[in-house]
């Protein structure tokens, strides 16, 4: 039986989602509990892995066993031997020919800068920062040369493993939050996918062109180069949320995570 | 010389505000990089201490030094010593017959509570917890009958240093954010002064009456008994933010800590 699973959490704690020999990662934290709960090894897929630093309101997972049992009774029980800052929020049976990378549709991801002459405190490690002031629109009209599918190699980390550097990025929306000279910016990035580093790099670029340091269409350029060599250093991974990806309403997976219930239910700046 | 300081922080990693032989307090970590900028020894006093736990939007602390700088210079230098999660905000010269403990007009907090069946993970630490759905308008039919002033001593921790029990509660505003069985409270507190543990003890007692194991007036009960035993247990300091203190006009302090000015600038949850 194939089980699908939400999973939330802080990645401050974490060396990223993918497992590695250190066990400090969210994949080998899971997989703990969830062998724990079954009592036999489980091993999982996702949908999109994150850098070390970066957050998920909705990872997706999904894993073979021949447990079976409520699907919430998953939910409890894996949290039970999660550590505080890692939960998963909803388990899912599916059929066996569901992916949880394969057969998503989209996938959605938000970053969170605070712009400020002071660093951040009570959020450290949950936002980016911005001590200069940034310019929206000049942000907005670089962006906006972005959309559309194309070859995302300037964007693009060495250590890349996806097949191809062709990606559909199909809305990059960035909203301010407060108008004085301490305020928030929203950046919300949705693509069919998303190579390795590609929104970080895209940050780099963004904040680049809203400190006036370079003009809108630049972005257009760093783009055509095809060249990681011309775009700005790749961005703190503070602010980094993944929102998750989203699935056709057949395979029955709750509202947050399909795509015709209108988006995810994420309430509010994390 | 006396200095004013707005001092934000999450009080996670910390045992309170109060200075300890630990050293692992705000108040001795605030000194502590102080003292480092300033060259000299530095004694604080602050406007609410806070317990384990619990964080800071804006505390308000004051001290004398000889030491002469421009007030922004004190920000940027004692954040350099500071740790990543506490951040001096804005510095003000004040006369000397400011005390911020004795000036502060009114202290407002605010307690914030995820109501889900899943635990807290991304903002561990950062939220109270209930698993069980909250009445609001029984909640806030408990919470009128404390407002005004009154001898809270059923609310009151056994080592509470405050001269006399009896405050003036001004505000209790419980709102909420979403409309699904997972959704956020925001419960906004304020009074001339808290007891130690107010607050907390409140939360106690309204979240009983919010889930129904007590009628709205059993709260007028738990005030009237003059007495700890008779009200709920003290609630998780997790989901408690100091959100500062206000003062006179006259005292020259930025808009956030001014009464005149209309409140906090305090953009959204935390």
């Amino acid at each position: 039986m194939r089980l699908a699973l939400g999973v939330r959490y802080n990645g401050q704690a974490y060396d990223g989602w993918q497992s590695q020999p250190s066990g400090r990662t969210v994949q080998d934290k899971l997989e703990g509990a969830l062998g724990r709960f079954a009592d036999q090894p489980i091993s999982t897929l996702c949908a999109g892995r994150t850098d070390a630093g970066v957050h998920a309101l909705m990872q997706v997972v999904h894993f073979d066993t021949s447990i079976e049992r409520e699907p919430f009774s998953w939910v409890r029980g894996t949290n039970r031997y999660l550590p505080d800052d890692i939960a998963v929020q909803w388990a899912q049976p599916v059929p066996d020919r569901f992916h949880c990378r394969a057969s998503a549709l989209t996938r959605r991801y938000l970053y969170v800068l605070s712009q400020s002459p002071v660093r951040p405190s009570l959020d450290a490690g949950r936002v980016g920062w911005s001590i200069h002031p940034l310019d929206g629109d000049a942000m907005r009209a670089a962006a906006a040369m972005l959309l559309g599918r194309h070859d995302f190699s300037s964007f693009r980390a060495s250590a890349c493993q996806a097949l191809s550097p062709i990606k559909d990025l199909r809305r990059i929306e960035i909203t301010r939050r407060g108008d004085t000279d301490r305020c928030r910016w929203h950046f919300e990035f949705e693509a069919d996918a998303f190579l390795h580093h590609m929104i970080r790099n895209i940050m780099g670029c963004l904040v680049r062109v809203g400190h006036g340091k370079a003009p809108p269409e630049w972005m257009q350029e760093v783009l055509e180069a095809r060249s990681r060599l011309v775009a700005a250093p790749t961005f703190s991974p503070n602010g980094l949320y993944f929102l998750g990806p989203l699935y056709e309403a057949g395979w029955g997976l709750p509202p947050e995570a399909t795509l015709q219930a209108g988006g995810a239910a994420y309430d509010g700046p994390p």
